[in-house]
Parts: C-alpha cells; sequence; structure tokens
C-alpha cells in the first residue's frame, strides 16, 4: 500500500521533530555554510510545489493549515510529514514571520558530472564569481525562462540552493541542471570538445555587439560566460573564450546587472537559434 | 568671487547641522512619506557623482575624509557644506554602519510636465503599479543604459527618489527625466497625440513577440508600458495599447521580473531602432 502524506498538528515550537526549520537566519544554520546542516529549504506555494516537481524529495514540510490545503494537489500521495502549526508557531521555530506560510526541507542529492550535463544540452551558461545569492537565483529564473538548458559554476561562485538564491529563482535553482566545475577553468576546454562554443560577456568596447556575435552561432551548441559585476569575468576565462560580446550601452552608463546582463544574452540566444 | 566647498569637522553625532541625515532607517524619515521631510538622498561616491551632474542641487554632504578625497574633482567650486565626520559618527548620524562612506542630501525640484517630457523623446518607458523600490531602481538603470530618454509613473508606483531606488538605480533615477500622470491612464491619449506608439508588455501568449512588434514600431516614438509582477497592466491600460507584445518563455515558467522584462524590451528597441 502507498504511503501517504502524514499531516501532524505541533503545538510546541520546541518539538525537535521541526529542527529542520530552526533560526533559519541564523548564520550557523545557513546550508552554504561548512558548518550548516545542508538542508535545501524552499518557502510558499510555489516554491514548494517546483521542489516537488525536483530531483529534491522533502523530507519534511512546515505550514499553517490554509497552505496545506492550497498544497494538497501537489502533496497527494506523498510520503512526508506535513508539520501544520499556526503562523505564530512558525514564526517562533523559523525566527522570524514569515507571511508565506509554508517551507519545505530536502536534503541534498549528488551533482552530475560536467559531461553528463553537457549531454543533450544547447545553451548554457557559465558563472565566474557570482557570489551574491540574488543575482545567482535571478540568473536561474531567467535561465529557466529564456531557454537556457543547464548552468556551470567556475571559481568564486555562491550556493545556488541557499535559501535566498532559491526564493529568487522561484525554485528554478531545484530544476535547471547545474554543476560545479572542479577543475576550473580547465573545464573550459571540456565544453570545447563537447562543442561548444564559447561565449564571454564584457563591456569592452571592442568586443562584437550580442546580436551580430549570436547571429555567428546559431547553429552551434552555446556557454554565454558571465562574471561578477565589478570584476567581471578573469583575464584566464576570457582569454580561453571564443568570442567576446558586449551590449551595446548608451553614454555615460555602467555595465547592467550581472542577472540583467545574462538576461539580455540569453533572449538573444532564443531569438537567433530557436 | 566664486562661493567654494565648505569642509565642516564635526564629532559630535548630535550636531543639528547633521539632521538632513538622521536615522535614515526611521519610517517618518522616509522621503517618501508625506510625514517624510522628503530630502533626496545620495549614497555613495558614483552616486553622489550623479547627484552632481543631475537637477538635483545638493544642500550637504556627510562623509569621512577618504570619501572627500575621492570627490575632490567633483566638489571643486561647488557652494556645498561637506560634513566630515568618522565612519563612527557617521554610524550614529544615519542610525546603521554605510560602508559607502559618504552622503549627500538634496531638495526636490519641481518635475517637468508630461508634453515638456515627451519633446524630443524617441523611447520612454511608462509604468503602471510599480511599488516595488528595487525594480523601480533598476528600471531606471536598465532604461539609461538602453536608450530610455524619459519615463512617465502611471497609478500605483513608489517613490524614485527614495532613497533605496535611487541606489539601486546607481543614480540614473537622479538623470533619467521622468513625470508622474496626474490624470491616469486619460495621459496615454496625451502620449498618442504627441506620435507615440504605445506597447504593452503582457504574458498573454495570443500577444505579438517582442521582436516582431518591435520591428513594426522602428519608424516610430515608442512608450513601453509595463506593470507589476503578478498582477501586470490594468485592463484599462491593456485597452488603450496599441499592440499587445510578449516574451517568449520556456515551457512552465512564469513571468520574469518586471525589470527584467523592460531590459529586454528596451533593448530590443535598441536593436530593431538604433
Amino acid at each position: 500500500m502507498a504511503r501517504v502524506l502524514d499531516v501532524v498538528d505541533i503545538a510546541d515550537p520546541a518539538d525537535p521533530r521541526l529542527d529542520d526549520f530552526r533560526d533559519l537566519n541564523s548564520i550557523d544554520r545557513r546550508p552554504d555554510l561548512p558548518t550548516g546542516k545542508g538542508l535545501v529549504i524552499a518557502e510558499g506555494v510555489l516554491v514548494v510545489q517546483r521542489m516537488l516537481a525536483s530531483r529534491f524529495d522533502p523530507r519534511a514540510l512546515l505550514g499553517t493549515d490554509r497552505r496545506l490545503s492550497e498544497l494538497a494537489d501537489d502533496l497527494a500521495g506523498r510520503d512526508v510529514p506535513y508539520y501544520r502549526v499556526s503562523a505564530e508557531v512558525m514564526a517562533q521555530v523559523v525566527g522570524f514571520h514569515l507571511n508565506r506560510g509554508v517551507l519545505a526541507a530536502a536534503s541534498r542529492v549528488p551533482e552530475p558530472t560536467l559531461a553528463d550535463l553537457l549531454g543533450g544540452a544547447r545553451t548554457i551558461a557559465v558563472l565566474e564569481g557570482v557570489n551574491d545569492h540574488e543575482n545567482l537565483g535571478s540568473i536561474f529564473r531567467n535561465g529557466a525562462g529564456l531557454g537556457v538548458d543547464a548552468v556551470v559554476f567556475g571559481a568564486g561562485c555562491a550556493d545556488p540552493l541557499y535559501r535566498r538564491a532559491v526564493r529568487v529563482s522561484m525554485g528554478h535553482a531545484l530544476l535547471v541542471p547545474y554543476v560545479r566545475s572542479t577543475r576550473w577553468p580547465d573545464d573550459l576546454g571540456l565544453l570545447r570538445e563537447h562543442g561548444f562554443r564559447l561565449l564571454a560577456m564584457t563591456p569592452d568596447p571592442r568586443a562584437q555587439t550580442l546580436s551580430a556575435a549570436m547571429d555567428t552561432v546559431r547553429d552551434e551548441p552555446l556557454a554565454v560566460l558571465v562574471g561578477a559585476e565589478g570584476p567581471g569575468l578573469s583575464e584566464t576565462t576570457m582569454r580561453a573564450s571564443d568570442i567576446r560580446v558586449r551590449i551595446p550601452m548608451s553614454r555615460g552608463t555602467d555595465s547592467l546587472n550581472v542577472a540583467t546582463a545574462a538576461a539580455l544574452a540569453f533572449y538573444e540566444r532564443c531569438r537567433t537559434a530557436p
């Protein structure tokens, strides 16, 4: 017989069954830190739904009765406890008022190999030094909406499974496959061996414009390389790329936010190579 | 004789000359609220430089000695006091540690009329219900970089001069001309009288794609209409528009962040009507 959703009412915020969700803002509970518990946390109905559709299998949910009813269809037949609490108990457990009203916690899963990730992908994003969780989350959201098949992390990137990155990504950090490069920047050579053209985003005025460059690679697998706002891509990575590309900008302005620049590249890729 | 920058060393955080910069996070000092003082605050060297280049004339600056030297060229010959303080005094005055190290305060200035704003503009952004300061700031930053001449605010928008909006805009909220519509949505008619085509962004799958639509308006003045994430543009505004436009999105994804969607529209406008 299939096991089913187990709704458990809890009134005591100190109940140890709620430990997965305790003090989420506390620095030593952050899953991206070595001292953290390593759990992946989804917040809110939409992101929890995406976690349920992802490779991350929730081991527990914590939420109000209202959110339980909103998730009823998604949770039907799932073998997972739903700890049903009041909004007050929830705030005491997580350490702040969480108006999204529901959380799910899942263990991490092994990452694919880079070679596995590249098989079948046509457009990937490659990030270097993107150490801001909001930018990282936005890149996943933009990539999911604009045809990116997978993401590769080079050196210096933040954890895409940190709670804020997952939230800003609207849950797409749980759905878009990614891998952390273990041999950076040498792995760029592996991308090239798999047939990918390496397109490096830069504010350099001598670089090709985005639309001109995308037109030249429309029939080939493409890796869009972006670096952090400010420093941009490292010189080593720039040299390892095939094409340097810029977004034409108005005079007197800086580069765009890294997630916005990436969105423009992904959009232009979709437009030129549908 | 030209009056010059007046550097004043202050050691007492209670000094009344610092009142423009006091308790910036306090809700009743927020300049966008009716109870606020209405001052426009620029934070950090880059944004202060943009304020100095804008129509907002600073009446005082507060900062450390290090930031004073970084701003020396920009401030040369300006008739404005620079209150030079330690980082500790600065934190006590503003109510939190501000690692950008310098602030400038300016009075508001009268907004132009809508007719003045439209004269000479070729591409404008029209916002409705964009009530998030970060999104608003990002739209100004993206617009400044991607060829937007002016911004019109319809109903329900936040204050573009609020500190966080100015900061996220990288100071472009002080430079890109804007006006708040006083007759909304009737003012859309005035845009049309000035020859503008009204292009409404929507997730509606029946709408034209962004690239197809932009191609049809390349020779005409254009207003890009965007609504808040979630509700989008009101039905009244949608009906008042000329063309409904969508960004082609991957299946199973939501709409993009409003500032990102706007950036794609501005980019596509630059590409098709350079």
